[in-house]
């Protein structure tokens, strides 16, 4: 079996384990950074590998349009087209479905969908999903789902809620037929919902009585507040199967995820720690930094004295400023870096703890490092 | 002394030998890096290092705008603002003063140029500039010079190089005043004198009447085409002090090094290999190659099998090709790493071909190397 998770420790309702993929075990919690188009912004895997990424996430919608999903399969896959030898999930195209929503029509076969590249129109059925993301060879495959654009809307919710249900059967009969896990792939699939708890308890029935090597939580992080966010979490993971690993889609900032841990969450994903690091918003145990802020052109210290990443161990918080001002590429590279570094941190923090029994004892770091910086907002 | 310059191999007119700095020893000919704001585009100082960078030049007058060279000067000089422990040279904001005219008024005491930043007006003067870099605190330091904007304007020439001989007595005095090389920076004499052989002649012999620790030819590489540039090296070069390291200033092509090389040239700077990569445009032993041309899509082999840059070693054109295509950040550092090892080697095979005396049977390869990818043309 190529795939496998155990709970190795517990906390109330937290866990951490090990989730074991063809390409590696991930200790979890883990945050897995975002390579939409096969490559997480100005960091090599190298270097992902030393902050200390276990797992990364490519985007199957946007790498089908460019440079294809055949054509990654003809170079050897994902794996080695992106060079990045650990396990890689692939989401399936549904958070397009609902970002692109303006571009995009929606029949019970599947979503037409206008290319970001050229402006044609894609086709995404789940059967064409799970095509692509077999191509593309991720580790983890998510089932084609329709995340409602507001999830407050009961009637559109418990339409998208459906159709996911219906989609999910037809992405476990394609995946069933490639050879299931035998394949070397694992499906997930997603529990929608939106915001109405009923609708969340009947979609986890529905969507687990697939016996699928995990499950995940989707639909939140869509505009809705944190704790309309917060909600959905705690209605859904302590019902999803305690033996497979949970993984909670696009969710967010160290204080999120420290939430959704509490609720018993495996997996993350999220692009904050790397756009934040592209727009100079650094992350760190005493809140965060505009490193644009007039306030540290003269500080020689580094971003975290504690942190062992290439931005802290050599560079000044002056010296990280000026590169910022001056719109050197450098300043992007190594606040991405940083920001990486510290969500790994916070991961590590957390596995520690509930391995110890004490995840409660970060709830003051973590607030902390969730901080904003006043002056920043100014 | 802190400086010194020994030859060790000649071959010809070419030398290969050691240049001494505070900050370690250079094995020349050598290329250094653009950093002009204190950061090599993309590039940290540890990948520079591992690429074979010895040294490296940033830029005055772009960093007496911002951050300003008191506030360099303040967080311990730029050595350590920059994270590099190597040698650095500065030039001396001459260059702007050429590529600036427009907005430039120059008098016999110094030029009024306009900042980029903010459109302020700056005062350059030989104490001027001399102060700045004092502050900055590179190893070499460059004396102001005037950089005549068309170099077959023979009245304009005659001008410009007679205020480059009178603004370096200046800068000598000032540089005395601050204790010569004592003070731990070696100042370098520009000799400026257009496409005439007369006027560059006469340049070099007032130039030199200063017993400098090295001196530069300045003035080419300004528009005028490769036989010029080629003439006004080849009447300048052999024209200087034997015993003095010599800096062909802005220059260039893999086929300029070499021929620079080969007329007793020492040191080196151009933007060439960064710049080109961050427009995916890449050198290699066997041509310049566009990267985003669709030749390359499905091509599983990488930049050059004998390459042990970062791109080199894990990944294929295909997957760069792909990288430039989708806009990635993650592109321009790579190729710019590439482009910065690959000057390096050519660099070390001239010193090697030195060394053996046999420098120009290195002539086919780098004309190869020089040649352009044909389709990247069309």
């Amino acid at each position: 079996m190529s795939f496998s998770f155990r709970v190795e420790a517990r906390d109330a309702r937290a866990r951490a384990g090990r989730f074991s993929t063809p390409h590696g075990e991930v200790a979890t919690p883990a945050f897995m950074p975002v390579g939409t188009r096969g490559s997480v912004k100005g960091v090599r895997p190298d270097e992902l590998r030393a902050l200390g990424t276990q797992m990364v996430l490519a985007n199957t919608y946007h790498l089908s349009l460019r440079p294809g999903a055949e054509r990654v399969r003809e170079l050897g896959g994902l794996h080695r087209f992106m060079a990045w030898d650990g396990p890689i999930l692939t989401d399936s195209g549904g958070y397009q479905i609902f970002s692109l929503e303006a571009l995009t029509s929606i029949d019970e076969d599947g979503a037409t969908l206008r290319s970001v590249v050229d402006g044609a129109r894609v086709r995404f059925t789940p059967e064409g999903v799970m095509a692509l993301e077999r191509a593309l060879g991720a580790d983890v495959i998510m089932a084609l789902d329709h995340c409602p654009s507001d999830p407050t809307a009961r009637t559109a919710v418990e339409d998208a809620t459906a159709r996911t249900r219906r989609w999910l059967a037809r992405c476990v009969n394609a995946w069933n037929e490639a050879g299931g896990t035998a394949s070397g792939q694992a499906l997930f699939g997603i529990v929608q919902g939106g915001a109405f708890e009923d609708l969340r308890a009947r979609a986890v029935e529905e969507i687990t009585a697939h016996d699928l090597p995990g499950y995940a939580i989707g639909g939140v992080s869509v505009g809705e507040d944190r704790a309309a966010m917060r909600r959905a979490v705690e209605a859904t993971a302590p019902l999803l199967p305690e033996e497979k690993p949970r993984y909670l889609m696009g969710v967010g900032t160290p204080l999120d995820l420290y939430e959704a841990v509490r609720c018993g969450v495996d997996l993350f994903d999220c692009v904050t720690p790397t756009r934040h690091g592209r727009n100079h918003q650094v992350f760190t145990w005493e809140g965060r930094l505009n490193l644009r802020n007039a306030r540290h052109e003269r500080d020689p210290a580094p971003l975290e004295a504690s942190c062992d990443c290439p931005a802290c161990t050599s560079f000044s918080r002056a010296y990280l400023r000026h590169l910022c001002m001056a719109g050197e590429m450098l300043a992007a590279v190594l606040l991405t870096q940083h920001n990486l570094r510290f969500f790994h941190r916070c991961m590590e923090a957390m596995r520690t703890a509930i391995a110890r029994g004490e995840l409660t004892t970060l709830a003051a770091r973590i607030e902390s490092a969730q901080g904003r910086e006043v002056a920043a907002e100014a």
